[in-house]
């Protein structure tokens, strides 16, 4: 047991003091994500929540994936649960490359990718890699929050821009660029979702990519491809990748969290070879290796079933449940409300009449059962998205998310 | 496809000078682990490799695991391969608070646990958490080469502080927080891994843990008590767990990569109510929550097998063969060499006659198939750790252990 003279120390005030005075300048950049104090809300059975960015999973092929695990425990555990390679395992990678980045028309070396723990992970790691307090980082305005934390991690500036119907807004970029050298600065990196985009479901059009890709490529800058919803595609054509137009300089990420599961914790960096080892050096020191029993089931997944069934009976369900959810908005938005119709993906976005509060609005809607994210979760400056607010139709049955539009539309109305 | 002007644009060498020019400056301290270019090795039948800090996962009970696996997926599947909360599952926590920590006599609240993706994501975090550029950490001579890599990737300096039999010296301790504040700087975190150490296989005891903890709480530094091993004990006495006698200024590190498994990259922070909230923040921001799939196989390791019997067998294991390793070295060591005689772990460290360089050694070890860790890995000043090297007997059998002493002597006896 402790002595009585250490416990008498530890409950002075000088320990708490101390604690407290040794955080660093950083530690302040660490704040709260409104979505996830969203998902802490307890909800009734009548509640409806349109907040979270969670895949369905409930048509996932639950007795394979038992048998898969089996046979990977029985045939392979002191392998799956032993430590793995910083890089992740090479079999992953092969058919990372040939099924899923080969269905997004992406070609890529196995070699040169480095499985994660995550895109957020990935993000983590190209923020440590690449930002000194005081560089700039652009985004599209709105952007994803997790990317917003991971550069505001490492004390970054970060701008967004705004778009037009095709995408980032060209002349933004340039000025941007600009700007950041005029205040003595480097602009460092773009971050795009080019497909699908997180919160608004837009897309980059193929042209729009390819006048980025050039201004970066003049510029110095590298582009941060976060591609996670590239195959939750229910209408419209593909656009060709970013990092098929300007390899060089573009570092793409994906993922099997929407697509497979996100709890397996599995995601992957297709970067180019300098930015690629120093990837690895970096993910060393972060997390050792991505779980390897979670890297082993999504390869069985990739191979052993037929995974582009499976993904496209998920987008199939995702397609009606936005359209559910578009009728709804429809039925039930009053005047002076719009939201995007995006082609693929999890979410859309809203814009409120003037003078009506998005933050405030999600107050009352906890209280009338229809939960949404604010807008001001996706900007730099909260003050910008008071009047948007994030929904998701991902997760809730197509009469679920009518109703939500209802209740939503009564709200706004009054 | 890409035109050809874009092609030519990225083969440019303003492109490749650009990435190079991009990185932050903190992306100079990544650097390669010399342990991960070891594994890297090609190892044929007859090498005998003591480098790798491995478990042995042979003695698992693989079908349980399988049937285990298979509930989960069938009964829990959709939130196994869901987001899951970033602070990890309280049921683990629970399990880990009232099985693993209580089998090592430690007393905690599981809602000041936070679970994360293995304990170097946890020192990462910490490091995040505390270190502004030039802030001094302490660490024990020699210490984890991971525990380096995470504190220089926050361009921390590490000081170093010499041992005795009983741990961290107290003088030296002392001294270095001095210097650090002579010289304008702040020694803010004492890093030390208690029981059975990395590289030494060397304790603190309990004496000195209470020294070492109010001098801390008097100087008000943090204590990082990593505490991988504590449960792989084969002979002697427990000693206190730090937190337990100074709760507010330790945080505790725990993982379930010794006693079950690795792959899963599950390990824990228990941390002062004011470190906890700020670690969460982190921890969202760089990986948005542990693999929930290994977090339920980690909780269902503890409740549902009879574990403590499991991990008491890999410790007769991992004890016999440290038996054997200190055998085959007194047989075969030259004069003028020395060696810890740990009480548990998977290391032991070795001291070579002067003139003899560990790195040298290195290179004909793999000529003569025997592979060990150089003693530079574990220093910051990499000249310090010429005339040491670190061997592990966690992995190879008593025979080969003996073998692989015998090679070393041969090498060194030159």
């Amino acid at each position: 047991m402790p002595s009585p003279a250490t416990r008498r120390l530890n409950g002075s005030p000088v320990a708490g003091r101390a604690v407290a005075s040794l955080f660093a300048a950083r530690a302040e950049d660490y704040t709260p994500s409104p979505i996830r104090a969203i998902f802490d809300l307890p909800l009734g059975p009548d509640d409806i929540s349109l907040a979270g960015g969670n895949p369905d999973l409930s048509g996932l092929p639950w007795p394979e994936l038992a048998r898969l695990t089996d046979r990977i425990l029985l045939d392979h555990g002191e392998e799956a649960l032993q430590y793995g390679a910083t890089t992740g395992r090479l079999s992953l990678a092969r058919a990372i490359v040939g099924e899923v980045m080969a269905a997004e028309g992406i070609e890529a070396d196995p070699r040169e990718l480095i499985v994660t723990s995550g895109s957020q992970m990935s993000l983590n790691l190209i923020a440590g890699l690449f930002l000194d307090p005081g560089d700039t980082v652009l985004t599209e305005l709105p952007t994803y929050v997790g990317a917003l934390h991971a550069f505001a991690g490492f004390q970054a500036t970060v701008r967004q821009l705004p778009r037009d119907t095709e995408g980032v807004r060209v002349d933004a970029l340039v000025a941007a660029i600009r700007a950041a050298a005029d205040g003595g600065g480097r602009a460092k990196l773009l971050y795009v979702i080019p497909n699908f985009g997180n919160p608004t479901g837009m897309s980059m059009s193929e042209a729009r990519r390819r006048e980025v890709a050039q201004i970066c490529v003049a510029e110095g800058l590298l582009i941060v491809e976060d591609d996670p919803y590239g195959l939750i595609r229910f209408a419209g054509q593909r656009a060709e990748s970013l990092r098929m137009m300007a390899p060089e300089i573009v570092i793409h990420l994906g993922s099997m969290s929407k697509i497979f599961s996100p709890g397996l914790r599995v995601g992957w960096a297709d970067a180019p070879a300098a930015v690629h080892e120093r990837l690895v050096l970096a993910a060393e020191s972060v997390t050792i290796c991505p779980s390897v029993l979670g890297q082993f089931l999504a390869e069985a997944f990739l191979r052993e079933l037929d995974w582009r069934a499976i993904v496209g009976a998920q987008v199939q369900r995702y397609r009606s449940r936005a359209g559910a959810l578009m009728a709804g908005l429809e039925r039930a938005m009053p005047e002076g409300v719009s939201w995007t119709r995006p082609e693929g993906g999890f979410f859309t976005w809203l814009s409120l009449p003037d003078g009506v509060d998005s933050a405030e609005l999600m107050g009352r809607g906890i209280e009338r059962g229809v939960l949404f994210v604010p807008g001001a979760a996706f900007h730099v400056d909260p003050a910008e998205g008071r009047s948007h607010l994030r929904l998701s139709f991902s997760s809730a049955s197509e009469e679920r998310l009518g109703e939500a539009a209802r209740r939503l539309g009564a709200l706004i109305a009054g």
